[in-house]
């Protein structure tokens, strides 16, 4: 089975540990981004996965092709060229204190390039499956988005969207307005009720469940977060497919790493998917995906299935392997 | 607005993350010091704080004063001479494990001063506030810090001391003797009810009340701390003001270092009258400044002015800013 | 007093921090063993401990030796020679995600090693105490541990054995065919359940008092471990001994590293029985140890006697020692 | 005695030691930029040093600014606002592998600041000194760059520009339009003999000495790198006035950090000029300067006056002072 | 063009920096091993390579795997099964004191492998150049290491062989029956004199060119190296082809990491020859690729060709590129 | 054989690296002093090593103790009390830039120890040799440094005593005074000509031949050191004993660690002259004991003989050994 996915993998700068972006020497250098992250989630469950980006030909855009190699992500696709490799600054939270992200990310490779800039019929041949996330609506051209989805939808992939809103990208009301036009191609949604209510024009009773009906989704995901605090959090999620609803288990959560915990839990919906998961065990197994997201530093969900697996088998206590 | 604080700055060596000291090869090597915070918290605020102290020329003293600087306290009317830089060794707690504080600050250079190092008239010249603590007294002789609060009340400076007792610098009974002289310098007291009690040589049903009657204090601060583990704190605190007493909510915190929480209520407290804030949101936003201070790596309290705002409105759930 | 115990002392390379296996490009490069852990663990209670083992003489086996030095364990009885220092590499959990150990320890110079490379009487002459574990069992040549059983007895030293199953290393089966031939030595037992019933060959009502009474041992302990996730636990032990049974407290641990707690456990229950602690002080003592080294780094049980007391006596706050 | 430099202060990201980008998984995070260098050499020689740019609102901005205040630096004029700290990657070179550079500095606030953004008037009040180099140039607006030479004219500041032109950022064709604008306002020119020709429009024989005549600068200095490798470099300088030329001794450099050299060697002379040095010594102190600050990790030149003095002196073995 | 090489890839564990063994709490912890090495640089050259194998499933295994992927090499040839990834421990030297390698290989993954283990037919399908050295033979059986030369044979490759003798592996005379069974199917010879000697059972006066006429190569290489010390070295080689010699230059080299230097050679004259370049340029550039991976921590030849070719071509002055 | 030392081990606390004092934001940690040097250097040789101190009962004491078990070193004789370690500061030197440091040992627990603390008989029960420094006479009291030369006698061990003044720690005329008074226990005596001057009130032509024959002594040794600057240095020596003189060849070395290299030469002698070597290698045995200490992080010799062996031999390649 193979996965494609298209978006922006930036530079990701934190410091090390608690520490403040004030009084930080040093920062981690890792790479993620939305679609990236998805893409090394799936490459970690065994899945041929690909992901599409535009990135400079130097050593920092090496270094991010590189970072994706490594996990097994088919990089092939990535159209090299620009002169940036977007930047996120990302300081950690911890308890009452709130994580922040600062984006430098305008003028990147991806967010200039054109849909000549890369062969999107190539990259998705034999695909099973495309995903892509509202951000990249938010960064890159439209068209360049369409055409991506238009050979998706040739290749005969399964299209999955994660609405995704992010306020230091754009505001809501510039985001529905290109949302619509991608929407449509999606087989199975993800989002929350604003983004639906965003989508339908009303605010409805059941938003999910009328987005559900009126685009003729194949399935509807939506996941649930509750913030205890910066380091401790409960998540759940709930699945339209089938005419009926699913809910996860509720899974409380020590919170290592909070950013792509929404990626992990794409990857594994995805995962579940292709794989024929019944529609509670498939919810249950990317919620699981999500928490284990949540104890990895990084973007990227380093996970096996089995691990995601036993977790939603219930298995929680964390007692060592030996 | 300027504040103006007065006493001793130290080496703070740490064994990283949870290492004990036996276990560790390299130590974490900033500055702290109860006043020193202080200051640095306000100047983090956004105030022209300055901090007064007795530091030696070689580089080790230099870097106390850079440390200063790069979080733009005034730095000028330290003195400069002597041999040592006192230290304190730091081990932080986990869980049922108490952290450890070894103190080396014998022979300091600010302990061995006299008044004649400093020249607290011009550093006190258009100062709104001035602020000590009784660790000072602990370390330095008493006519130094008379000679400051003396300058300190000609300037018409508002007076805080927060009482801060340290049991590995002296005993309860040789501290009263000196603070005593000090006390009633004050205009804002900070402490807890054995203090008062040591102060008003009784102990009342509300020793806080009694204390604050009997000096006339504009006010009187008392924090509280529920431990729950050294990795789990609740924090709250109580403010007796305009004959009135205000208590703060009871804040749950997850503790990233567990040193400097009483200066950054300081601070908090110092910040709030001084822009004069309502009775009942100065005490919230002490104790938030607290908070924020518990998740904060070293002595200084690293937070905005708007990160206080929002934890003392409620803003607690630490979800990620992006 | 002196205690001695016998067994593997392996190279333990840890990713730092929360990183996974995957994404670390260094280790951690500490020394732990089940009986190394318990000699390190009594020596800093004060207790004159040593270690017997065989070691390579190059210079990784020459840095395991100087582990224990550095914590003043006798080494003086380690047998050099062989060719690898046997290798565990740990991944610590976090909340849902379990730790995970990875063993690398076959041809180890220690599970190759003979009765005659070991001199155990000299060894065990005037010590008071012999400590084994079924790790080790599963590891060296049987011959050569009831050769180091027969000069413990014949030395007058109390014996204690903890059962320590390890399904990476064998089956239940083959140890308890094993374990049948070295648990007879034993004055005092620690253990769980279904390691009674293998050593029993039933599964009486009660097994650990069964096993007590049929081997007529001193004392037999088990331990009690609620895992709420790998980032925290709950700990407890029960001492049956005297014809008695007695029940410690539950303890909450922050999990700092979850390696090691057993035999902390061992080390504090035979430092109490050492020196006559009453039994219900002695239970207490032992699972305080344990829980201390839960909050520390590493195979090491680094603590002293009045941490392990404070904490058996209800100091659980974790209020910074200042 | 005051100076004041303007310019852009980058973010440098650095693989640590001697890693390669590709390598690297965390970078030092350090700044630097050529006229904050400038202006921090000189803070660290005691002079009032004051640097001028535009930057950023959020924490990162702030970083850069607290690097500064750290070392003394009057940050007072820096401008606020913008999106971008401008970044560049910084892998060391090592024998006869070069050092690379890569810019990332594209919209950062102070290359798309305008003249209307700063108060050069205050800023260079009671200025003895102001320093800019063709970094600059190439990054900010021309009308810029003049209204802050016409402010230093006005404050009657002597001018010192250091041509350093850069390939990554235009060619010398382009820079020599703009640098002919500029370089009029120098009273001391830093450059060497390709930057004169452009400014000549003709090679002459000496073109130091002919720039130096026909621009009627009080001084001109050109420094001299024999590059061995990038780990062992030969340095040394000339420096005509007063109509006559003073050359350097040959100083032997193993090569900490490549970068800062240059500034620090224009920190040095500005220091030796405004002290009213013999140009012999100013010159050995210059290049002593520059040799230094190849010793320090980072951009900025951090030594003092004595060691820069010693080493000009001819104490060149390096025995450890104790 | 493709490039398949076979053999084992090792976990190093490093101390840090200088450190020594014994004073070193944490490894570096990379990977290498020649025919990997050599796999590595030729695809940092741009080469479609691949590396043969046989490594565990669990983690360690599998960061051997991604550690390789991460530079692009080809690892869907690698078995997998076994228990060991074999390690070697490996202490820097710094000047007088030599550098030390420990190996705990026996028992490794591929040292137990059987040629039942590869398709060996279908990882060298289309493959130009298949290389292997002498230290595989040492660890792998005999008659994998013949299946896989037969399947390079039929496959139409060119295949070079390093003789590499470790006499910490086994004795020369050991090593010269296996290899006189193997070298037969080389086409490009690298080594020493001693090498040659051994396997011609004589000791003629030009011991490489008796062995490049009696075996009938296409190319005899060897390399090179003056020790001044363990951080400086100055390398050179000797390339016989066409019936002629070739002599490189000597490059002055500063050590940052003196393992991987051969190989780097082998990737640089494997490139120089698949590319046609003239002999004496090829022997340039495969010392120029030598000289570059001593500049680089690990194993791994990390650089590209253009670095190469500007040393090869003479550019060695290290000067930052910006 | 058993060599005994009695001095002051200092916590050394180093910025990491090159980097400066102002620049650090940690330490390494690590602990040393003329002759807890020394006795690690011997224990690392193979020798039963004794040291001699006062340390305080706290961790940091006890770290310092651990720091000296790790590497085998007899503590058995070390007094507990007091409250201060003494500290030094340390910054490595680059290139031309020297090496600095900073004492901060006043109030150690060893500098206001009196005799009586100590059990100097016991300690040297059996000693074959003593060993200290002139540093120790400028920390210690006089007579407690006399009271353990009386035990040394009395336990006919042989005494040897560098005299290492240190300019931060007294003057040259103050520490004669003292050293008349100790050095005459000397049976081996370790310094330069102008030490030897100061104890002989006189300049003759051969200073060290003169204090040799005046005094009557076994041996004299100078050490030799050419700075090239602080990466590079050539040592050498020269040894007086049986009525001849025998000088080493010179070491070229680089640099790692300045510290430390007389104390290692100190231990390279008395380890030659135990075992009976011929002068002219011991002194090659000794210069090489120093060299390797240059290329070792820390105060500590950590070198075996064997390793000594080599390079007094010759072998300085710095060949890897693999």
């Amino acid at each position: 089975m193979r996965v494609v996915t298209f978006g922006e993998i930036m530079l990701r700068l934190a410091p090390n540990g608690n520490l403040r972006f004030l009084q930080s020497e040093s920062f981690e250098a890792l790479f993620g981004g939305a679609e990236a992250n998805v893409a090394v989630g799936l490459a970690n469950f065994g899945i041929d996965s690909a992901f599409v980006t535009k990135l400079p030909k130097h050593e920092i855009g090496q270094a991010a092709v590189n970072s994706l190699r490594r996990y097994g992500v088919d990089t092939c696709y990535i159209a090299r060229g620009g002169d940036r490799v977007g930047i996120y600054y990302c300081e950690k939270g911890a308890g009452p204190r709130p994580g922040k992200v600062i984006y430098d990310r305008a003028g990147s490779a991806v967010s200039l390039s054109e849909a000549s800039d890369y062969d999107f019929t190539a990259a998705l041949k034999g695909a099973d499956w495309f995903h892509i996330t509202g951000i990249t609506a938010g960064v890159v051209k439209t068209d360049v988005i369409l055409s991506a989805l238009e050979a998706a939808k040739a290749a005969g992939a399964t299209v999955s969207i994660d609405y995704n809103y992010r306020s230091k990208l754009w505001t809501r009301d510039e985001m529905k307005t290109v949302m619509r036009q991608i929407v449509p191609y999606a087989d199975v949604f993800i989002g929350g009720e604003t983004d639906a209510c965003d989508l339908l024009g009303e605010k409805p009773d059941d938003p999910m469940r009328t987005l559900y009906e009126k685009y003729g989704f194949r399935a509807v995901a939506s996941t649930f977060r509750e913030s205890i605090s910066a380091s401790d959090n409960i998540i759940g999620a709930r699945l339209i497919t089938d005419g009926k609803e699913y809910f996860s288990k509720k899974y409380p959560v020590r919170i290592v790493d909070r950013v792509g915990g929404g990626d992990a839990f794409d990857a594994g919906l995805i995962y579940a998917m292709l794989n024929g998961y019944e529609p509670q065990y498939a919810v249950e197994f990317a919620v699981a995906s999500s928490c284990l997201k949540h104890t990895v530093e990084g973007d990227f969900g380093i996970a096996e299935v089995s691990e995601a697996a036993a977790l939603a088998d219930g298995n929680a206590d964390g007692s060592v392997l030996r």
